[in-house]
């Protein structure tokens, strides 16, 4: 039953992430011209869908890999250059992301940085990218000791926590821009709600819906990995199914 | 030194609070032309210093209640009381800012509830409602189980910190949606950043500064109440301090 719970929420999770790249492409594709590497708007097209699967769902997965009862026995070492691993990847798409906006900016002669959008994005990235150094020289590195690994924990877990709320802020602020500068005709304004602005606020709607499952599944004390003395009152969400098989 | 700690962040955390409430205010007043409760322009104004001060400011006000150690000790139900009651002024006044915003829409013929942001912002008001009525139900009247009270609490504390991630996200898309549909005019256009557009700017990176301490507050375990026979594992912020008073 437990087993089941959590393959069932596995699932759900992966559904929902893969859902969340593929309406932010197909939104783009239908109503927006597609993409290209052109320095055309058709390449600040890539920067939602690189975002969206960088920023939120690969970083997501990256920071669950702990979550995964399989990591909670034998050697850590491996789990943790997968979690490292991981993030590097989303971190490559995120700036991939914003090359694609910044390239069409400068191209078009339009400022980079402007808006509160802009300002909470780069500001996320800079917290993903100091979390990734800090993380790799504390976690990964051997020179770290247990007392400071042991002190910085808690600080890394609420920090990734903190820039997957900040990345979702930025989303949905990044949508709602978005379609307020390109829903502007009298008929087809934002106000009226075309088939494409019900679609995109779906889509942004799912990456709340996203985030916050991966959030509770990050916080909730039923997911973590069970420490010594502590089983009982933690209630590990697979204890039973996985203490049959160790 | 433990005391000394929590008056500093309790300090820090108040002039936060009231640094985003004033800095709403002034950018109102200077630059959209301050307020009225009239359904023009001047009564839309109330929105965002509304929203501010009741879903951010005073929720987290109210969602702190439990992190000060006067209500480890003694009987829990004044805090109840206490929790619930700055909880639902928090409420009334987020109530009051939906109102202006949908009073002034109505008189202008403006669709209510097209946007992103407007769609984000109403799920975050319901979801605050039923975690209020849930809440008052649950934790409040006595005819709640201990274990029920168990079950439901962690989902509560979750839901809390969930709705203020959700309320900055709403603030975010809404000064960013707010400054692209003010500042259109060439000289003075969004992407030239005027000064009206910095210091909203400023002010909407203060909310996100504020909500990042409040939900490091509410989620840290050295802050939590300690729980029987877990003192030393979850390292209370205040133990020596309140330990030789009580």
């Amino acid at each position: 039953m437990a087993m089941g719970w959590f393959y069932l929420s596995v699932l759900a999770l992966c559904s929902l992430g893969l859902m969340c790249i593929l309406s932010t492409i197909y939104w783009i594709s239908y109503w927006q011209g597609g993409f290209a590497w052109d320095g055309t708007i058709l390449m600040f097209n890539w920067h939602p869908v690189l975002m969206v699967t960088g920023m939120v769902v690969f970083y997501s997965a990256a920071s669950l890999v702990y979550r995964l009862p399989q990591s909670w026995v034998g050697p850590k070492l491996p789990w943790k250059f997968g979690h490292a691993a991981m993030h590097l990847l989303a971190f490559i798409l995120t700036v991939l992301g914003l090359h694609a906006v910044f390239d069409f900016h400068s191209r078009r002669k339009i400022p980079n940085l402007y808006s509160l959008h802009s300002w909470l994005g780069i500001t996320t990235v800079f917290l993903f990218a100091c979390q990734w150094f800090l993380g790799f020289a504390v976690f990964l590195l051997p020179w770290a000791s247990v007392r400071l690994r042991s002190l910085l924990k808690p600080i890394h877990v609420f920090f990734g926590a903190s820039i997957l709320s900040l990345a979702i802020a930025s989303v949905i602020s990044g949508i709602n821009e978005k379609l307020f500068s390109s829903l502007r005709n009298g008929t087809n304004s934002y106000s009226r709600l075309p088939s494409e602005a019900v679609f995109a606020n779906c889509s942004g709607m799912l990456v709340v819906v996203f985030g916050l499952l991966v959030l509770y599944i990050l916080l909730a004390s039923s997911w973590k990995r069970p420490e010594l003395g502590m089983q009982a009152e933690r209630q590990p969400i697979w204890t039973r199914g996985w203490a049959g098989t160790r």
